[in-house]
């Protein structure tokens, strides 16, 4: 720690609130990835081909390749789930389905190490001739990763030797030497895929191709281009305002000034960027990271942590244009955002980056999955009414229910990926510090140090930490002090302490001994939020928030034309813990008004008042549970 | 008259308002469009090969059809404009270069009366195979409306006996009748234009034939499915919520209860079938169209006389789903309400109906001409921000500036026709009655009553009628108090009379002498107009409108980020006649508030009260005049 990408082994999570969505994930998620990879799922649901491609890849089956060009990777991000889930929740049934799957992929291989189905099966002619749509550096980047955490959790080195065989491969035929393709992918991943892969080789050419990979993107002459002039590929960006910049290569990384294109590749690449930068420690790479860094969350992302305002090109849009209902809002894209956040943390011990990591972790993430772990939501919108997602066009991509397998499976097992690691966000090391990110319940050992937190995180404020040292020792315990928290208690060993916090977090620099607890008392009171008034959607209107988790009003609760309610910014909101409501949640309750839509006789428009309104008592729950109790409005931003 | 469809030949407009844009489009509309018809613009803006089709199907000329399956309509409604224009513009060598045009169409008819250079052109064994999407029957109707234009104007038959002679070939094909196909338009129009011959012939067939297209229209089983399962042609929207209720052929129109699809084709559709339920006497049918009236305007029209909410099939959407930045609006669909207003009118003499012909007059139809006469909006959105229509996808139908000739260029010659044929909207008669609908200045010549009406009519609330009667004669002359009036002094020979409105009208029921004079004056004074609160995107807004003018705010004015302006109910506007701007448009000033944007030093979401906002003056132009000062916001709903 923090070798980079190495699991934090010593964390083991036993925390209240993500118990659930990790069990779930287990129980439900890899289970049911596994039929649906196989085609066993019922027959309304779109086969995945995924592992029928590998066996006909292997010559064991006949037939042709089914799916997306990436589908490949679905069985890279469910094994990569497996891994981690392997970690805390061991299932040696589970491990040997995995360890089969993984004979299935080698068994795809080719002789010279490339393996990719899709042109296995299509005819390897044709292979790398379209880096820029046809995902083979996206699957070898997914490939990489699981065999990563596979190769960590249980030690099996089957897959890491797949991948680097492969990434052998890749290092063959491109890069920057003469007679070599002096390419990259259109969709990032395998940059942070090749750093997670040099911390456990320790490989320089690991090293040298993610940063080959950062360094070359969108160098001029495009590579792009210049590919689609010797082998002329459908081009869907053509005509759109997009172009090079859906992949984030309009111009090489450290010109880029905004967060652009598609959402996912950008939160993929800046999160291969921020590694390399860390890791080579290229503070030039750093500063470009940082810039990217704050136009995606300073500028160009909602209140939920979703990030990707259109549906077109999944992808930004302009700065502070954040529209509630036609947003895109990828689930993955949030992943991505943490991903992004925490090696923005591993290069900056900062609270910032971590607020941007809980917001997005405890909102439009766990947004993407149903409380019960079977539906998943690709679009994370914030305002819905149900009827316009079926007759406006603009809003089709939004859906008011979450839906089951998807034909383009990228969210469910990403999402499955990220609730088994959440080991991975809770602390870092720097120095002779061990910083406390995210607060969950749980073990975290750290050089020397055995810290057990108890909390009740994110429905109560109280964080209790008791340290117990190997030998009593001076370190350094930094408690994050979240942005949204505007006042707090600290307590050592019951007694009251005060401390100023640095960079967001409190440093507790101590020597040591067994017994010793630290207390910190988060004030949880539920406060109205402001959007920047540059954005326009959110214009006079206000959103409720409660520790890291936003709030959101449904029809279930509130009735429909949520358009009509209004709040005031100095009603006050009552918390309520609901143990049988929506899995467990704090509820809240306000004053708020309701307009009267009666009296207007047909009439459309007239020289009125306002209308009337009558005060009403409303309930918001938290915004990642909507869409569990039937189909209705659900809204964040309420008229102020 | 109401003989339907003849125009009100006695009227003479000569008035203030009006004239300036008629002019226009005598001096560049109908120059401009008969270059593009020809293909004589400059080279950046794309062919038309109207006329060229035209003599590729007769024989002269050598090539392939170019254009739009109903590229044919453009030349039929430039005819049917030039047609209206000699009433009032005399122009010989227009007529010529019109009369030339005829023959060349003439040329290209078939022996057998068909005329359609796609299929003349591509092959007559085709024609009749896909009523549903290629227009035989649209481009027939287009031709019959402008060869009865050109008979009243001119009393020349050329046209209407290429005309007649394609609709006796129509009634041979097509028709309830055992052999014939049982079809109807995809595309209405041919309804009221067959009604419009039906006025100028008194042949029967004409009206039985509109009479069954209306009454065909939906009746089930689908007789484009149908047609689709004989000769399967691509089914754009097999796949959208619209399917057959984008052509309004989901129910038989009898049934129909809401203004559904595409949007021009449901007006022209609507006045087809008024115009039938109106000669005929049909009760049930006029039943039908209030329905569907009530539906268009009542729940799914904007401010501004817009109509079809969505780009996706320039189609309604649901009630009160009334976006103002996705709006599709088309320019031809509120000249489609403005014809489906005259002939509820026609059917049923209330201001409510004269009420949306003038919203839609003022505002949301000449909004799509330039004020030069040389570009032209498809679109009329309500609210504009430049930047999104270049970066979100789902506005780039929203143009920030008027284009140049469009490929399909529908809305340009459609605006030149109404602009002038606007005498046939401004008085109706009925029984001894002579009906002002709008005010305009000019002569109005009805059954032995000369009318002389002077007035600066929309800026001025006064309007003077002066009466001659041939022989002093009791008749009754009505005069329209606008909905949006809320005030009106009415003098008869220059002494107040108190006369409470009929149903929207002022009934002046008297024995006049020559000499005798009306003065009605309108109470002019600017309002705030409030949206039913049911319309989700104007809950909290406010609107301005002065007598029928609505009012928008645009950056040239006021700034940008206007979403950050917000006005009070209470705020007073102050009208100024300002002769130099804009062509001549009375301005609206009030006060208003301007939220600050700055203190929130890269902050995006935040625990703050509202932003502060400073008092600033507001100029409110003519929303019909915005996009004339270069590419910037502009809102008409503003925060209140």
């Amino acid at each position: 720690m923090p070798n980079y990408g190495k699991p934090l082994t010593d964390v083991r999570l036993n925390d209240r609130f993500w118990n659930r969505f990790r069990e779930t994930a287990v129980r439900e998620g890899i289970p049911y990835q596994w039929k649906a990879l196989n085609d066993q799922l019922p027959e309304d649901t779109e086969p995945s081909y995924c592992m029928r491609n590998f066996r006909i890849a292997a010559g064991k089956e006949q037939g042709k390749f089914g799916g997306f060009v990436f589908q490949d990777s679905d069985i890279y991000k469910w094994l990569e789930g497996v891994a981690f889930s392997l970690r805390w929740h061991p299932d040696p049934a589970l491990e040997a389905i995995a360890d089969g799957a993984i004979q299935a992929v080698a068994d795809a291989q080719q002789p010279d190490g490339y393996l990719d189905t899709y042109y296995i099966i299509g005819g390897l002619d044709k292979r790398w001739t379209n880096l820029r749509d046809n995902h083979e550096l996206y699957v070898a980047g997914h490939m990489i990763e699981a065999a990563v955490a596979y190769y960590q959790v249980t030690g099996k080195r089957a897959l890491l030797d797949v991948a680097t065989r492969f990434v052998d491969h890749i290092d063959s035929v491109i890069g920057p030497e003469e007679g070599k393709l002096r390419g990259y992918p259109g969709h990032p991943v395998i940059e942070m895929a090749l750093m997670r892969l040099y911390a456990v080789t320790g490989d320089e050419k690991h090293l040298r191709l993610a940063k080959y990979f950062v360094d070359e993107r969108g160098q001029r002459p495009n590579f792009f281009q210049q590919e689609d002039e010797r082998n002329p590929n459908r081009f869907y960006w053509k005509d759109s305002p997009l172009r090079y910049r859906y992949y984030q290569a309009a111009q090489p990384v450290r010109e880029q000034q905004d967060a652009e294109g598609h959402a996912v590749r950008a939160m993929y690449l800046y999160s291969g960027m921020a590694d390399v930068a860390r890791v080579t420690g290229d503070a030039d790479l750093a500063r470009a990271c940082r810039t990217l860094w704050d136009s995606a969350t300073r500028r160009r992302m909602y209140i939920t942590g979703a990030v990707g305002s259109s549906e077109h090109g999944e992808a930004f849009t302009f700065d502070y244009d954040l529209p509630n209902d036609t947003v895109y809002g990828e689930t993955c894209a949030s992943i991505g955002l943490v991903f992004f956040a925490k090696r923005m943390l591993l290069m900056e011990q900062k609270g910032e980056y971590a607020d941007v990591m809980e917001r997005a972790l405890y909102n439009g993430v766990i947004s993407g999955m149903q409380l019960d772990g079977k539906k998943f939501f690709y679009v994370n919108p914030l305002e819905v009414v149900p009827e316009a997602c079926e007759m406006d066009a603009h809003k089709r991509h939004v859906k008011p229910e979450r839906q089951k397998w998807f034909g383009c499976a990228c969210c469910p097992p990403n999402l499955i990926r990220m609730l088994t690691s959440l080991e991975e966000y809770i602390a870092t090391e720097k120095g002779d510090a061990v910083y406390l990110n995210l607060y969950a319940g749980g073990e975290i050992r750290a050089d020397g140090l055995a810290l057990k937190v108890e909390t009740n995180y994110p429905w109560e404020g109280e964080v209790r930490v008791e340290v117990t040292p190997d030998a009593p020792c001076r370190r350094t315990l930094a408690l994050r002090v979240p942005g949204w928290c505007r006042a707090w208690t600290l307590k050592i060993n019951g007694e009251a302490a005060d401390i100023a916090p640095t960079d967001g977090y409190i440093l507790i620099d101590r020597t040591w001994n067994p017994g010793d607890a630290v207390e910190l008392t988060l004030d949880m009171t539920a406060r109205w939020v402001r959007a920047n008034p540059r954005v326009r959607e959110d214009a006079g209107k206000l959103a409720l928030q409660r520790g890291p988790v936003v709030y959101c009003l449904e029809e279930a609760d509130n009735g429909a034309a949520l358009h009509g309610v209004r709040v005031g910014q100095q009603a006050r909101a009552e918390a309520s813990w609901e143990p049988e409501t929506l899995g467990g949640v704090v509820t809240l309750s306000t004053d708020g008004l309701r307009e009267q839509e009666d009296g207007w006789d047909g009439a459309l428009y007239d020289f009125r008042d306002a209308p009337a309104a009558r005060p009403v008592k409303l309930r918001w729950i938290p915004y990642y549970a909507w869409a569990n109790r039937g189909v209705g409005e659900m809204r964040v931003w309420i008229r102020g």
